[in-house]
């Protein structure tokens, strides 16, 4: 798309599917990925990402979300089981101007809690080891869902 | 999914998609349809809906997204050509705890100036005029968007 520019192979998230960087890892398929959020907006925010390379929703291959959003809609299920959440917020962000910071194509799987606030995006790191726990929570979730 | 409600066919949203409300529509194809949210937390918001029932995400057949997310994806490109915007924002609630107000799976495409704040989501009702006026200015972008 006109003024958008192109894919950096360089981000954070093509590294993660490279291998060079670790995750809290909750799913993967053969065209997807889902690993915890590293300053969560709430307890069990999850990231959704596709294997395939696109900056954003603007510039992906529209097949791509063929396989992607069934994924996002698992993560989503899995994540409201987890942690017994009152509803889910997907939420995705297209260039700077509206808030993204790593771009690879990613979908926000953010758990609301009924009277718990959401905290700022891309605010605060959260523990290794809360995070960690968190994504056992939702691979244990899985199990559950079809 | 266990704990989420059966679709109602009385939302406006099925209302609109029957023909029994009026919407300011921007795009329309076998199986899905994009109009101007009412309340739009910037100028330009805009909804896309499958024709196919489900209450959110969390109930939708993963089919649905199939032909959906293309939707989105246009809707999503048209509107950031159609008002300059600097980003876009693809925000989807699920269940009242997440902010859902009308119980029929969509997708909020909201364009995001810099300078200049989202509105709150579900506020204040945009003047009819204006909203036709937006609809317009979408449905001419969409003759640019392959």
């Amino acid at each position: 798309m006109p003024g958008i520019p192109p894919y950096d192979t360089n981000n954070i998230f093509s590294r993660i599917l490279r291998g060079e960087l670790p995750c809290h890892m909750v799913y993967e398929d053969e065209h997807s990925m889902a690993f915890m959020d590293l300053m969560p907006q709430s307890e069990g925010h999850t990231l959704v990402i596709p294997k395939a390379p696109s900056r954003n929703l603007l510039d992906a291959d529209p097949t791509t979300f063929m396989w992607l959003m069934p994924a996002v809609q698992k993560i989503a299920k899995a994540v409201k089981r987890a942690f017994h959440a009152d509803g889910i917020r997907v939420v995705q962000f297209n260039e700077p101007g509206a808030g993204q910071t790593v771009f690879h194509l990613h979908f926000h799987v953010i758990p609301v809690y009924e009277g718990v606030e959401l905290k700022p995006h891309a605010g605060k790191p959260m523990d290794g080891g809360h995070l960690s726990q968190n994504a056992e929570k939702i691979r244990e979730a899985l199990k559950f869902i079809s």
